[in-house]
């Protein structure tokens, strides 16, 4: 039988690749595919709760955790974000055409079954933890993103 | 027989990352690969018509379309562009090389029956409407791609 | 038997998405993978040597390589790197945290045999001369790389 897993590397913390990685990790497995999502470096802040979790850091973690968006909600645009502006401005016309938001696109992908991985060595180097990350989630390395691309037909870095 | 089709998901809107996917592109096709290009998000401003075309929008869509370049001759780099100055640069270096630019690209992958998609969602989310972009594309979601990416051996994210 | 080669495109030149690039290679030689790395564009620069190397060029292409970072200990980051603050606080945290650097990543990717081109093409554009480059790359074109990728499993660009 033909492979048709899937997975996604979301390197990004940015508001429109995290758009376009979980639209295309829910239209593939709305098709019946298995998915998996890998959370890696920035695309760590995606997972973010939007509350203030304390955790033991060291002093730069604790600033690079300070100064990262904390969840879907506070993502910024890679291009014309103007502060935030474009960011908003776009969530508004979004919700004018209907077009989901990343919160909802996240629940759905849960309702989905699809599979979110946080890299653990990326969260030692940014200097997030585990209870600043939502539900859900399981935690691994660079070999067990290798075992799932391997059994998976398109494997994408976003 | 092995599959060889080949699909590259134009996300950025950038110069040198829009250069580099029509370089694949046209590599593939020539040898004897079918190619899908799918244009997503900023993508989208590569397939932009050169000229103002008239379109009914919201005003904030009108916003980010007056804000977004207008077609492949007016990218920036993702990089070093200074204002488009970077742009500019690489170009004049490009034609002393005789490397071929974007637009020559872009004609190219024409030639050689390249499909080229527009992402009809992030049309919707960017204000752009099928008059403002160049002829010879078809329109289709995310479904479309899947499709294609699963009947091939390669599929990128640019 | 399954094909479980691997091919990335290392189109960024950014400390972090140049980290992310070695740790997915080293790790896939690391389970026994054929690995191509196939540096283009600002990834180039990952691979320039770290002295001033006297090369004949044009004027544009001088001030290019003038500009851009010679050599992995001396990238940024793709995001909050402040001037070059950013990199040098996630180096410290990677040290402290135990985690390979660039430079030792770049060391083990060589030891195991992983094969590094750097892209002719984007070469002549940037302005980048073979002497500028570490010993031990090939030099290819587009051609090479798809080659590769049709005999590889998963492919990437990053």
């Amino acid at each position: 039988m033909e492979k048709t897993k899937k997975t996604i590397i979301v390197f990004s913390g940015d508001l429109d690749k995290a758009m376009a990685a979980f639209v295309i990790a829910n239209g593939a497995a709305a098709m019946g595919d298995e998915v998996t999502m890998f959370f890696t470096f920035w695309g760590l802040n995606i997972l973010r709760r939007p509350e203030k979790v304390k955790a033991k850091k060291g002093f730069l973690q604790a600033m690079f955790g300070a100064m990262m968006p904390r969840g879907a909600g506070r993502l910024g645009l890679s291009k014309m974000n103007f502060g935030g502006m474009g960011a908003k401005m776009m969530k508004i016309v979004m919700r004018q055409k209907n077009v989901a938001g990343l919160e909802e696109l996240m629940a759905t992908a849960r309702e989905q079954g699809i599979k979110m991985i946080a890299c653990t060595m990326s969260m030692d180097v940014m200097g997030i933890t585990r209870e600043e990350l939502v539900d859900g989630l399981e935690y691994a390395g660079v070999a067990t993103y290798l075992a799932e691309a391997d059994e998976s037909n398109v494997n994408l870095f976003i």
